[in-house]
């Protein structure tokens, strides 16, 4: 056991993506406990785009991390001693347990950790994943802002990231053609061949939006947006009347300098809904996704992909792989 | 009686403002009617921003005009000679004249004639503005969309404008903080002192972003935005959490050649739902709206004002002015 908590530290706020020197790692003291207080071990990371907005100096839904500060981050981990009543040893929790080994628990999270249930044929860290904060995003997206019906055809951007995986999985699920968009031949190899996609456009394909043309010939119904940019746009252009846009992240703008930019023109007159949604304001329903998604899960109607890298330091190179098309499904680093 | 009809006829395709070679004045033999014809003398042409997109070469939710055809307008017209079962001489009608002095009705019209009904205390040509297109748009967009909420902040811009104006009187029925943005003195003036608005904003005024602010202590709820561009994006600033946005039009993009272009980003963050929508999606409610809005304006809960300019060949001066801000409230054109 190491008698150390290494810490990732925000130490500058990113200009693009990340430099080294803008997490800094450091050495603390283990933590002991008081009464009240539990200590638990960080045994996987999740590696989320929504850490480099937490690194960016504006107000977004949650506060930025401040300069000096243990780097916010979600993660799972394992108690290892314990005088707090909800905790004993060996509870295997998720939430947002920050870049470090080990993490104090005293009973003052404004987010409290979530206790694992053991569940047949799910692993836990599929709580970081398909059931954890980005399979709960596709759920919500999904079903509370796009409706998929029947014959729909369905597009998502990011499609073989963790949540647009899922995404397009529940789309399947309701009956639409689902259409994925992703970087390269392996992924797109993934979304025909393993999750049933009914076309999958590989982006850095010269011809990609012809290919994207030929996959919609009855033009796209809804959008699951996770990218921005030239993607987003492309995928307007084919939307028809009517059509609704979750707009789930921006991903191609986070790590530029001018801010995503799009044409609100074609929301006009296509009549299009765009509508912008943070998953914690569904923080009440978690149980309702939970339960519908490990549902699904069991019965083999979804299927999740992990990218696992090791190592703690491992973490800026991890972060940038989100933004550089480095990871198939969830992205996780293990301790 | 003029024995001519004088049409103005689409010529070229308009680059910004309209050239005054865009449009092409013609004269036509007057038709002579036959059976199951009408035929009606143009009293007045409704001056509507969306006769812009119909110019250009663009697919919207109507087909472009054709370069040599008559120019599409809604127009108010008198039948003054019928063979046709549904018509007599001495009906007043609306709907789409075209930019001319004379109309053929024959009945295979796709949007047909409405005959204008008699109603105490409303004058004809409240059936082009209030009670027309205008004042239709701006009842379907506060009502099915925006759902106004007593004590929300509403920020209408082009305030002073034909739909502007209704839609913000609409906000104070249901009891909202009501902000317009309009341009000039005389125009922030009518929208204070006259429709009761509860501050209006002088966008030409180089600390109007500050007089916003101030304006909308508590942010805004709802944006009825017409314009997009710069006002759009202030406006956007001070959007709340879940916001609204009815996307009604673009005009400040409508005679520019980039697209009008707004920030994604914000619409996520703040969870906006951005819903565009073209007042003929609602055509079968049209009875609901005008029923509505006539006993509005019946109780003195609905003020209009009308901007005027006389004679045919005025139309192309008057389309510029819905572009350059010269109107206040429904700009029409007397022939």
């Amino acid at each position: 056991m190491i008698d150390v908590n290494r810490q990732f530290h925000l130490a500058a706020r990113p200009n693009g993506l990340l430099a080294p020197s803008d997490l800094r790692l450091e050495q603390a003291a283990l933590p002991s406990i008081n009464d009240g207080q539990a200590l638990a071990r960080v045994r996987y990371l999740s590696m989320d785009p929504t850490m480099r907005m937490w690194m960016a100096d504006v107000q977004g839904y949650m506060p930025p991390v401040a300069i000096g500060d243990v780097m916010r981050c979600f993660g799972l981990a394992e108690v290892i001693e314990s005088h707090h009543p909800h905790y004993k040893r060996g509870d295997k929790i998720v939430g947002l347990t920050g870049l470090q080994d080990y993490v104090l628990i005293d009973g003052t999270e404004k987010r409290p950790f979530q206790k694992i249930p053991p569940v047949p044929f799910i692993s836990d860290t599929a709580f970081l994943g398909v059931l954890g904060i980005t399979g709960l995003t596709a759920y919500f997206g999904m079903m509370d802002i796009a409706k998929p019906q029947k014959d729909e055809t369905l597009v998502v951007s990011a499609a073989a990231g963790a949540t647009g995986s899922i995404a397009g999985q529940i789309g399947k699920i309701h009956g639409c053609r689902v259409v994925g968009i992703a970087g390269g031949p392996e992924k797109c190899k993934w979304l025909s061949d393993d999750l049933g996609f009914d076309a999958a456009i590989d982006y850095k394909h010269p011809d990609w939006k012809q290919h994207l043309a030929a996959a919609t010939p009855k033009g796209i119904d809804i959008n699951f947006e996770n990218v921005g940019g030239k993607i987003m746009h492309a995928v307007m252009d084919r939307m028809n009347h009517h059509g609704r846009i979750v707009l789930c992240g921006l991903i191609s703008g986070y790590t530029k300098e001018d801010p995503a930019l799009a044409s609100f023109g074609v929301v006009l007159v296509k009549r299009l809904r765009v509508q912008g949604f943070i998953i914690i304001d569904y923080a009440e329903r978690f149980m309702e996704a939970t339960t519908q998604l490990g549902k699904w899960k069991m019965f083999g109607k979804l299927k999740d992909r992990e990218t696992l890298l090791e190592g703690l330091e491992k973490v800026p190179e991890a972060i940038n792989m989100l933004f550089t098309g480095g990871n198939i499904g969830k992205l996780l680093v293990k301790l």
